[in-house]
């Protein structure tokens, strides 16, 4: 199994002359945070990951976490220690308020940050993610009180958090669920229910847990509209903040899992847990909202994550073994790398993840020009592109985990499906961020149905517009870019057909624009990306390094010639309208219509 | 989990409307095996299938074959007495030849016994896919002797076969092998050598294997051309057919594997055990050849097989499943399949499963033309027929077998990756058959390098033009099918243009040409898809059959417009030549170009 190896060349390159880092570092409170700063640090970090958090990956899926008979959740061998040098380094806190012990760094370094955790080790990368998650919450919508009592251990990661929605009734359908609340005479609250599907719900990484909990209290109006959320601790926090009493929140049981074996998912049962009210009640959807879009993002990048690791594998596997003779190859035999087919493999995981890579990037600097740019009209300008880009990296980002992992899996040919080799954990693990986090289905749902329509769809149509001033900058750089500027034109004219046919659908027939959202979604993945990667060209090219430009332009060049014809191909899909899915009943689809020696 | 149904209407309707079945009935030596019988047959075989073998597939996943401290291998509980029943009720046996004791029937329903038991469980039923490769070899290539000594019980599944061909350092390269054989003085040969992934080298369900294995004699050319093909019994086998004398071939270990953990993946070693020569010294690739091209048939009805399986399972748990409201639905809850983004999921697996049974089934029902046809010159014909639909069914059927799984799974959402639901480890099974027997990269190099040229592509061209007959069809059925014309016309056009360039490149440029093979392959997939499903749609419109006819119209229409045009997408892909893959050199590849600090 090969050694992880940071993307930092990559990564520095993305943020430097791709995305605009430089411009980012410049807002209010990001001063301190320059881009040569920031590339130490990354350097720092990825050291970290590759030698105290990568080599855990295998044996975490080996050995998996479990429930001990009294209750407890045993992790992995080596996960604890490492979870104590993580706290101990201070890499949670890098993108979190100085406020709370925080670095204060852009969000932007924290995705690069995240990404190369989720490649070093996804399953252990999930704790303090969901613990990220818990600290948003608390941050936007929090009482002083609260905020002070919990935030900073939980800055610190020396307190883990975790986000209790799903019961066994209410999946993407959050609305649904029962949990109760009930008011206590002190004004904390008595929660009653069971969660499902809770990540990290309890571990032994750690000495508290922080849980947030979406419940309802008595009378509250059905569906979403009545649904409030709690923090809940594993043990009660005295004032002095001593961990007191065990709050009676209990582990069932783990479920069994396709990957991420070391990431203990939990069924947790409370029973009349004290749990502490954030914000009002009944608008606890739009406190789980603010941890849902930081989450999506972040799934996003472990689509990206996972691939890259599993490219490193592939492209290491792929100079090693030798089989056969290449075409012109001297030599008894040749490393498969010099055969088409595995280079076709290997370009396509390379141009994707680059994309996706810069595509992430992106999204999450609009994110801190949503926070910190002292222009209200640019804020509320980058929180729209924001909630465009956010279900795109969501969804493509995880759909090209699965299919880029299972690339490099075939390139290991049949070592690729033998456990020892690490490359089927890599597609094993993946599999779940197309689901968790609202699933890719959901996400489309979010881009046709919230996204699209955002002022009469100026918003999106405006976006349009952004990505068209490629042309110029791809007419101005010469001969060598014409290819990618013709199939960009073409492509994005096919996306424009696609959403002027939604806009126009509408409201009218939602089911319709439904019926198109998740290959809609995929056009877009698939141009934003190749869109990602013309800039990249147009900009290496700029620089005074020939091998970059070189490098970038190819990227560019292939990804435009290869693979982003097929978002044309998905306009068919995308504008069909719902009759022809919902034509046959389930008889039909279950294929009993043939009348067997009729 | 969700109970197989065996999909007899489905087979039934493309047998006797699809695939031209009646026809291949009538061909000499096929004279029994007439549909109704045909179709009464399946039924039975299905239940057996349905009850006998499919319960076995989740408990085989969990236990796994283990190799025993006394160096025999266990198979799961069940595997041994339904292995026992399956050779009583003569499953095995029904396509196989009548002089050993087979039923005599065609492969055409010999691939639709398959697809069922592949459905049922796939690990299990490898066991036998092995036994009737080791079968085909013997019954082309064998003495008189030889099949007569080893056939019977091979036939009747008493003894089961395997074919060992890889060895560490020869996997795609089989010519690199270095298992020896010396001839002994009685003329049998002593076999000396490791034998690697070799399924169900050994297991406890028969008395008897009999494993075929390719090795070197001494002096022999080096490559593929100083190959033997031998007959190594695990018992030597005394005149009277009694098992005589352990032959010295140990199990040395089992592979960890992604999926078919009850297929136990052996690595075999032999020390001077005695072996019988196949055919002639030098001349074992051309065994092997014959093994390998019905093993690649029935590699892609795995693909086919394990989607089917996985499709039901999602069709049930979207049935089953509620979640939120639907567009316009009544109720407090809809199920899932009403709507729209689970349904294009259903739809398209609908879609996709049926194009490529009809098109699987239309491959075999070429190899029985090519067999038992009296013309020569339509046995020719249906011979080249199989050589080029054979790859095309593998690489694509094993390529859906994977992406349709998967969208199986994420029907189920968070439930989709718990393993005791069981969508995932149709994802897991099949992982493998897009690289056994061939990966699908060295599909589409044997479809561009041997089946592309023959009669100077005059061959393929034929089959263009045998394509394009459909035109007609479509025409005269009227306005309801014009999408689908329209649509097919425009990707045949994109094929041809793809399979001229292949052509006029060729011979001049062979790296090209590989370059361009996969998306080439997938072209072909996609378009031959289209085409049994317009075939379908037309057929089933001149029964009297309202319902069906409307449904194959259905799936033929949704097929063209939002699947098929993939095709003419990948055209730049199959027609850009290397240059692009080759560009980048290892260290660019690796990402590591940039002067971080510069």
């Amino acid at each position: 199994m090969s050694q992880y190896q940071p993307p930092i060349a990559d990564i520095a390159f993305a943020l430097e002359h791709v995305v605009g880092y430089p411009d980012i570092a410049k807002l209010p409170g990001f001063e301190h945070a320059d881009l040569d700063t920031v590339v130490e640090l990354l350097d720092q970090c990825g050291e970290f990951m590759a030698e105290a958090v990568a080599p855990l990956n295998r044996q975490g899926d080996v050995q998996g976490s479990h429930l001990q008979p009294d209750g407890t959740v045993k992790t992995p061998d080596g996960f604890k220690e490492a979870y104590q040098q993580y706290v101990d380094a201070g890499w949670g806190a890098v993108p979190l308020p100085e406020q709370y012990g925080g670095g204060g760094f852009p969000r932007t370094v924290g995705l690069a940050i995240q990404e190369m955790f989720n490649s070093a080790n996804l399953a252990f990368s999930l704790c303090p993610l969901l613990t990220q998650g818990a600290i948003d919450a608390l941050l936007h919508y929090g009482s002083d009180e609260l905020k002070d009592r919990y935030l900073p251990k939980m800055v610190s990661g020396e307190w883990t958090g975790t986000m209790n929605l799903t019961e066994p009734q209410a999946g993407s359908d959050v609305g649904a669920l029962t949990t109760k609340a009930v008011q206590n005479a002190d004004g904390s609250y008595a929660i009653t229910g069971q969660k499902i599907f809770i990540t990290y719900g309890d571990h032994d990484m750690a000495e508290q847990i922080i849980h947030l909990v979406l419940a309802r209290t008595p009378g509250a109006p059905e569906g979403t509209r009545g649904i409030s959320c709690f923090i809940v601790p594993k043990y009660l926090v005295n004032d002095d903040g001593s961990l007191g009493a065990r709050n009676p929140v209990e582990t069932v049981s783990l479920e069994h899992k396709m990957g991420i074996h070391a990431s203990p998912t939990c069924v947790l049962s409370y029973e009349n847990a004290t749990g502490y009210l954030i914000g009002e009640e009944n608008k606890g959807m739009r406190i789980m909202f603010v941890m849902m879009n930081a989450a999506r993002l972040g799934v996003g990048a472990q689509g990206l994550a996972v691939a890259e690791r599993a490219y490193q594998q592939s492209l290491e596997y792929a100079q090693d073994r030798r089989q056969g003779q290449a075409i012109g190859a001297a030599g008894a035999s040749s490393a498969i790398i010099e055969f088409p087919d595995v280079r076709r493999m290997l370009m396509t995981q390379r141009a994707s993840i680059a994309a996706l890579r810069y595509l992430l990037l992106l999204d999450a600097s609009y994110v801190d020009s949503s926070t910190n740019d002292p222009d209200p009209a640019v804020r509320a300008r980058a929180d729209e592109i924001v909630g465009l880009l956010t279900p795109i990296c969501k969804s493509f980002g995880t759909d090209l985990g699965n299919e880029l992992t299972s690339l490099a899996l075939q390139i290991h040919g049949g070592m690729g499906f033998i456990e020892e080799t690490g490359a089927a954990q890599h597609v094993r693990d993946i599999r779940i961020a197309a689901i968790y986090e609202g699933t890719n289905g959901i996400q489309a749902a979010d881009l046709v149905g919230r996204k699209l329509g955002i002022r009469g769809g100026a918003s999106i149509m405006e976006f349009h517009a952004t990505m068209r001033e490629i042309d110029a900058e791809l007419a101005a750089a010469g001969p060598d870019f014409a290819l990618v500027r013709e199939e960009l034109d073409r492509q994005f004219t096919a996306l424009e057909t696609a959403t002027k046919w939604m806009l126009k659908t509408g409201l009218g027939d939602p089911n319709s624009v439904l019926a198109g959202s998740s290959p809609y979604l995929r056009m877009w993945g698939l141009c934003t990306s190749g869109w990602m990667l013309a800039r990249a060209a147009v900009a290496a090219a700029k620089t005074d390094d020939a091998r970059l430009a070189q490098e970038q332009l190819v990227l560019a060049r292939f990804y435009a010639q290869q693979l982003l014809p097929q978002c044309a191909s998905l306009l068919g899909a995308a504008t069909a309208g719902a009759d022809d899915l919902f034509a046959l009943d389930a008889h039909s689809l279950a294929g009993a219509s043939f009348k067997v020696n009729s």
